[in-house]
């Protein structure tokens, strides 16, 4: 098989894309290599054969997906005697739960924290389009989006409870070994680390152990990709 | 077999507990018939047998467990032969993390907007050790916890954005039928509906539309114990 992976990348080598890294990490997992072409945020020419705007994307061949979880679903289906993603099919729709958790509650709590820092890390000629984009959308500057740092960061570790409860009880969000579960939450951690120093964890907490324990999977792949030490 | 489940009781035939809802649920789901103690806030002795002081508890000729989570898992182990609660071993394990989310992030917003009427549903002996209990671990009067109801309400619905947009992929939490995924969402909901008439969800809400649906499982359990229409 031939795949190509379309990601979203920033400045040089930054890839900070959280939805990027779930299918980056659910190829590993499924032991498969992709061809891998960067895409910043003023190129969406190069996804228009997708019929739409956002990355990921992925072709296999002559199929042409979009969206995180569809392309893991697809990835699922298309190679079934690869290392399982979800497990079973009951473990593929509560993952589902856990990936829009991700999407519209954990995200939107680590967001705010790293935005400044990744227009500092965007391609030069993305950055008007990044800020205007964002300020209209936002209805502030930049520089305003993160208001009381220390308040965003409680905010942020108290949504993360129920993460930090299940490694309590178990090595990884998965279970006893790693699987697409674990890839949505990195995801989010992987953003930040990709472009931010900001310690987004306490270095007591079960999830920095957990996140540690991801970077090192399938040869450190995660933790060798541009970012900073957390 | 004979099962014998210790839950919480309110005034006369109020039984509002969500965690002993996930059992009521579950054993119907087994198609389990059970007997039901009912104990109150002040009558823990019922309960001292079991080695702690909280419901549910569940027992089962000589097994006694407790904690709602420990007695789904009990019950689908002891009886494989009966519809599964989880479907399958992935599926079971991020059930936890929906059980943890609901525990940790879901019901602290519940509770607010509720536990004055709950006061008002408890049995007359059982006030003082309630109001005295919850103001000392709150540091306010109980009529003063919930606020602005509004504000409260508004991050409530913000809370249930993953369970909305699943629901609006699929009927039931689960899937395409209903499983113990649901009946830990739902126990929130029936904690609510059985003490309080508050409205927790606008009325063009799936979610409302799918506590419609687990209201009516069971021919109609949880919709014919006591408490307000929602």
């Amino acid at each position: 098989m031939t795949l190509t992976l379309f990601e979203l990348a920033g400045e040089g080598e930054r890839r900070f894309s959280p939805y990027c890294w779930r299918i980056r990490m659910a190829l590993a997992h499924k032991g498969l290599e992709a061809d891998v072409v960067p895409v910043r945020f003023t190129e969406k020419h190069k996804i228009a054969f997708s019929g739409q705007e956002r990355v990921p994307v992925l072709v296999d061949e002559d199929t042409v997906i979009h969206d995180s979880w569809a392309i893991a679903n697809y990835l699922e289906e298309a190679y079934p005697d690869r290392p399982s993603l979800f497990g079973d099919p009951a473990g593929r729709r509560l993952c589902r739960f856990l990936n829009l958790w991700a999407d519209q509650t954990l995200h939107p709590k680590v967001s705010p924290l790293i935005l400044l820092d990744i227009f500092r890390h965007i391609d030069s000629e993305d950055r008007d389009y990044f800020r205007s984009s964002r300020e209209t959308r936002l209805g502030k500057r930049l520089e305003d989006v993160m208001g009381d740092r220390d308040q965003r960061l409680g905010e942020l570790r108290t949504t993360l409870m129920p993460v930090r409860s299940l490694l309590a009880e178990q090595p990884f969000v998965a279970g006893d070994s790693p699987a697409y579960a674990d890839y949505i939450v990195f995801g989010a951690f992987q953003w930040a680390r990709c472009c931010s120093d900001i310690g987004l964890l306490e270095a007591d907490d079960p999830v920095c152990d957990w996140r540690g324990r991801v970077l090192a999977l399938f040869d450190g792949l995660a933790s060798q990709a541009p970012g900073y030490p957390c």
